[in-house]
């Protein structure tokens, strides 16, 4: 693990030895699907709980550029995925405008302060200026393209300002969020105000992230899902579309909606290269809604991983079939689950790095 | 309200005075959609909570007939809906199986005993007998066909196999389902077991609520949402075909899996009337995938009964027209949310039956 000295200094470009990635989310030919895994930074390796135990809490090591580095790096020496994605949370940002959380074992985010009316935006910091209140990221970023040297591309990523205004306004994990969706109803001049300011420091957020050395961006939509196709349309696809031409320029955009298998349609349209699959969603099906003109990521069912390796083999290349071999990224539908048997998770990356 | 005297007799047939909800499920002609709203019994009527507050607790009241029925035929009476449905719980089937649950306030369900292992089946009651163990909700279907004399159909209920299994083996509520989702792949046959276990109790408990009195019923799959076609597929189908056919030569079948968007296709070959559908599948869609031998039933976003009455009765208005005027059970996508304003619902109920 290397010190983080220097870390302003942009890092020198150093060619990837493995781009399949990048080269799949730009419709670019490719031998075989990449593959990794959401959620792969954390969680499942033993070797992560080690660094974990070191630190006080999850946070702290979020905050630690040396050990977020480190853990981020682990599945790219122990899985032998084709991507890196640092290792962070989506909760920073509410963080940085001023809302910070807590991360209670075995319970999730809570926010000891929330945002619901007109007074409480105003208390919010103004503009977010991700090199000071999100500079332990970046700094993660930057040493940790150093360390990885160009092995593999390194993927940036943030919540999508639904989901963020959601646990913003909410203060903590829901079921069925009403509460957000109320405010969309009840005070869409508040709602408005408030996703406004999401998109633009998440915009800020993930060009620091592509400066500091960010290969991919990925936006998550964790709880796309509750959301009607109406008020997707209105309150979600404008801003998503903002997100995506400020960054599509720099870098390969990635958007994954979970639970929006209905919401493909309208996301078809978003100037992303890759839409990202849950599992429930069928990936031929997708492709017909879709067409050729993005990449698509996914899907694995992760319960799939609790199975035989037999049969972990057997899905995994119905997925790659189902897929096609053109325009995709192999991933899990969702991410990775705390107790799946990391011997497991090298099955399934395996089973895709051999279909070639 | 009628003490439960007798209850054990027959309930004499009386002819319904008004029954669109049967006709609408049967496909026979309507001269307007019919109209209730899941959850109606209980969670947002005034005059539900002041009986609600001299119960000791939320399950006092669901073992209660006479508070039962009364609480059921408030919304009759209070939103003028176009049918009942008895108020109980998905739960009592675990809890006459041998697994009794607690309600706790804010948080949910909690079992305090699990069923995970093939040992842990042994432990459950080998046949539930619906007229020992679940007497208290055909008493109370019993003391509500009589009190309602007629006037709307009564909707006997229960969750699916899938969902009761998914409370069965996690104990509590989640948002994944990660670990009942483990057991279908690493112990297919206990699953199996459960499963099967699952559906004889309720195919016994749903014929005794026809026999007491129900007209329609009702099939919860509440967390179907979160599990693949093809699983799906393999595990639920069946089981829900078996209840399908053991109930649909006496009364009209509804099935409403939740978050199933991706399940309709398989869905439009059960042998029921009616498929329930959640806010986020497109009516006009789902008509194309199930076809014209089903009737729809939904599906406001529960949500847009926060905002004014002018908006309710647009999108109610929407709603119907996405719908036509053919095979249609005009509903929310969810249950009502418990602090939404009743005169909304009343605007809601008005609006569909004013559409005639």
């Amino acid at each position: 693990m290397e010190a983080p000295t220097h870390l302003n200094n942009q890092p020198k470009a150093v060619p990837l030895q493995n781009d399949l990635l990048l080269r799949a989310a730009r419709g670019e030919s490719i031998e075989r699907s990449p593959v990794w895994l959401m959620r792969q930074a954390g969680r499942i390796l033993p070797e992560y709980r080690a660094v974990r135990a070191q630190m006080g809490g999850f946070k702290d090591l979020v905050e630690s550029p040396p050990h977020a580095s480190e853990v981020t790096i682990q599945p790219v020496d122990i899985l032998g995925v084709d991507a890196a994605i640092i290792f962070s949370d989506i909760l920073v940002i509410p963080e940085a405008m001023g809302l910070p959380y807590e991360l209670v074992e075995k319970v999730g985010p809570r926010f000891p302060e929330v945002v619901r009316t007109h007074q409480d935006l105003k208390r919010l910091r103004a503009e977010v200026n991700p090199e000071v209140h999100l500079s332990y990221v970046l700094d993660a970023i930057r040493l940790t393209k150093r360390n990885l040297a160009g092995r593999v591309p390194l993927i940036g990523f943030c919540g999508a300002p639904w989901t963020i205004f959601c646990y913003m306004v909410e203060g903590k994990g829901s079921k069925d969020w009403a509460l957000p969706r109320r405010m969309l109803w009840e005070q869409p001049t508040f709602a408005h105000a408030l996703l406004d300011s999401i998109t633009e420091a998440s915009i800020g957020y993930l060009q620091a992230q592509v400066r500091a050395g960010a290969d991919l961006v990925q936006i998550f939509d964790s709880w796309a899902g509750v959301l009607s196709d109406d008020l997707y349309r209105e309150f979600m696809m404008p801003r998503l579309q903002r997100m995506c031409e400020a960054l599509s320029p720099m870098v390969p955009v990635t958007v994954f909606a979970k639970g929006g298998g209905h919401l493909l349609p309208q996301l078809a349209d978003l100037d992303c290269r890759t839409l990202g699959l849950d599992w429930q969603t069928d990936p031929r099906k997708a492709r017909l809604l879709i067409g050729e003109e993005k990449t698509l990521q996914g899907n694995l069912d992760p319960s799939i991983l609790y199975s035989s390796p037999d049969t972990i083999r057997k899905k995994t290349r119905e997925m790659l079939s189902n897929f096609g071999t053109r325009r995709h990224i192999a991933n899990l539908g969702h991410g990775v689950y705390p107790d799946v048997n990391p011997e497991h998770v090298k099955v399934f990356v395996e089973t895709v790095q051999k279909s070639a």
